[in-house]
């Protein structure tokens, strides 16, 4: 059985598993906004043609200089990418043959990409039973062997993060043995009160950090995502880069979205609020599940039975047989709206029965 | 001076010319359909919210089908692009440190993309004074150094084709020596009555063509081109590929401009027959232009002051400083509609006087 590697595209999971998808679903699967975004930000028929036509600006610069007043850096310390996800694949091509540590289960894509052009990965492992947290003591031998790590923060699946004193900690540790840090922050957004390394990057040249704008913004299908790092690493990240990856569409609504300061605002309590709750809810009924800061939590172990009695109800959850060390036995879910968050517990409820 | 790399963005080349544009200007540089799509393709904002915000189907699966069928080739032979740009990319890795041919002058990114993933190149050389021809017995004593060739077809800047059977024969040679022939024919949606490699190749597995969706149907800010080959190189490409690269509204879009069978044909036909008549226009006036069968042609050479002038004019031809062997001594002009291109041709009514 070959599982889909990603969330979304729900329909292709049934085809997969040779089910009947039900009539109607929820896609729990997914890590983006459950809000939609406010009306006015859509674009006119017009405004859709003229940026349909219209060549990229391949510096996408009217948005690197809104982003970098936005956090505070040089123009010359970011980099635009088609999602976050291009520049996972810039930064695997730049470190072509070198040693990578990966603090996993974590976002397939750093190994995906670091294994397509030739790194030997070492793997950081997590567990359950430690609350997902890593040992610097494991991680302090291993660090003079390696040229980068890459760690997701808050981090995919599990919604967790790192004590700031921790995280602190290991990027000094990083910085005297001159390994860079790749911190994906693409799910900063979602995460109320949270730190950001981006603050840190004057202290520390070897931090460089993703950021997606797919997420909070609801860019999933026009793609962006940025690096801000030390402008000698986007100096390099930038000539490997085909000139027009970052699409018009997406350039033009990040300009638009990027001012929705309440909606970010909204989006954010209403999220903590409701993984709150649901997280509350789901261990009163005994189940394990990931101390979360973000807009989604990992529910388990032993699910795989209770993963195709949710797909039998349309509550999509996603699989986790491609996150190294989960194979399977956990399932990952979007914090959704009310509504949606009530519904998976209410089916939990009468299976709990 | 640093010459923008690429035609469009006619605002950015006043910029870096540091000559003040004028309030109306027509853009000659782009090399894009001018006639505007039906208006009922256009998505509305309903349609466009649904897009934006899913996740683009990894395969494309449906657009892969739909092109298939159209081409005539196995779903296997097809790989999706964000534009044929991210396929030129995906080749120049895949040829990581090959010796390649690229026949020049010609789009630069073929040998951008080669130079940075560390190939050789050889260069072979078209001039004016030879209708911009190449000739096989030059070809020939290199080929058997050489594992690809890039090659576009009708070319860009000069609009030219080669003669059937020297393509073929070049195809053949290519085969027997075991080189790639990478045949971009991103241009040949707008030439009229002309024939794609495509259909050869089931006799020449050697040979890999690219085309764009971008020019023709207006794709060009929302980035789409795709790659049809030998299944084998097709899983190499593939390999290479983020995962989400190809935006979801590129593919949306693509799936519904496709049936617009009619609107091709009159742009077709639109463009061959004022393409026809200006040429013959600036020939009466004594100009050299390439004889070029597609959307746009080479003006020159000796235009360099004519530049300044057409700028000052409004009128933005692309210049020629990034094309191997023109270095800025012609200008490219796009074919557009024909009051704009009336405009052109009293402009230079007057100049030549």
């Amino acid at each position: 059985m070959q599982w889909p590697a990603h969330g979304a595209n729900p329909l292709r999971l049934y085809e997969a598993l040779q089910m009947v998808p039900p009539k109607r679903y929820i896609d729990f699967s997914v890590n983006t906004n459950p809000y939609p975004l406010p009306e006015a930000v859509i674009p006119t028929q017009a405004e859709f043609y003229e940026w349909v036509c219209q060549y990229p600006d391949p510096d996408g610069m009217k948005l690197i200089l809104t982003l970098a007043e936005r956090e505070g850096v040089q123009r010359s310390q970011l980099l635009l990418g088609n999602g976050a996800s291009e520049c996972i694949y810039l930064l695997a091509q730049w470190l072509e043959n070198r040693r990578v540590g990966i603090f996993e289960p974590t976002f397939s894509e750093y190994r995906r990409a670091c294994e397509l052009y030739g790194c030997s990965i070492h793997s950081f492992h997590a567990v359950k039973e430690n609350g997902w947290l890593y040992e610097l003591n494991e991680v302090k031998p291993i660090l003079p062997t390696l040229d980068a790590l890459f760690l997701c923060h808050p981090n995919n699946p599990t919604g967790t993060i790192w004590p700031k004193e921790t995280l602190q900690q290991l990027l000094m540790l990083a910085r005297e043995e001159s390994v860079f840090v790749i911190v994906d922050e693409a799910f900063y957004d979602f995460w109320l009160d949270g730190f950001s390394v981006v603050d840190w990057l004057d202290d520390y040249p070897n931090v460089i950090v993703l950021r997606s704008l797919t997420k909070m913004y609801h860019l999933a299908g026009a793609r962006l995502g940025y690096v801000v790092a030390h402008e000698n690493v986007i100096a390099e990240l930038k000539k490997r880069k085909p000139p027009w990856s970052v699409n018009t569409i997406a350039q033009q609504l990040a300009l638009r979205l990027l001012s929705l300061s309440s909606f970010v605002d909204e989006t954010k309590r209403a999220i903590a609020s409701e993984r709150q709750r649901v997280i509350s809810e789901l261990r009163k009924l005994g189940y394990d599940v990931s101390p979360s800061v973000t807009n989604f939590y990992l529910l388990g172990d032993e699910t795989k039975t209770l993963f195709y009695a949710f797909l039998r109800q349309g509550l999509i959850p996603r699989h986790t047989f491609n996150f190294p060390g989960l194979a399977g036995n956990y399932l990952r879910f979007a914090v959704r709206t009310k509504e949606e968050n009530d519904e998976l517990l209410s089916f939990l409820r009468r299976w709990s029965r």
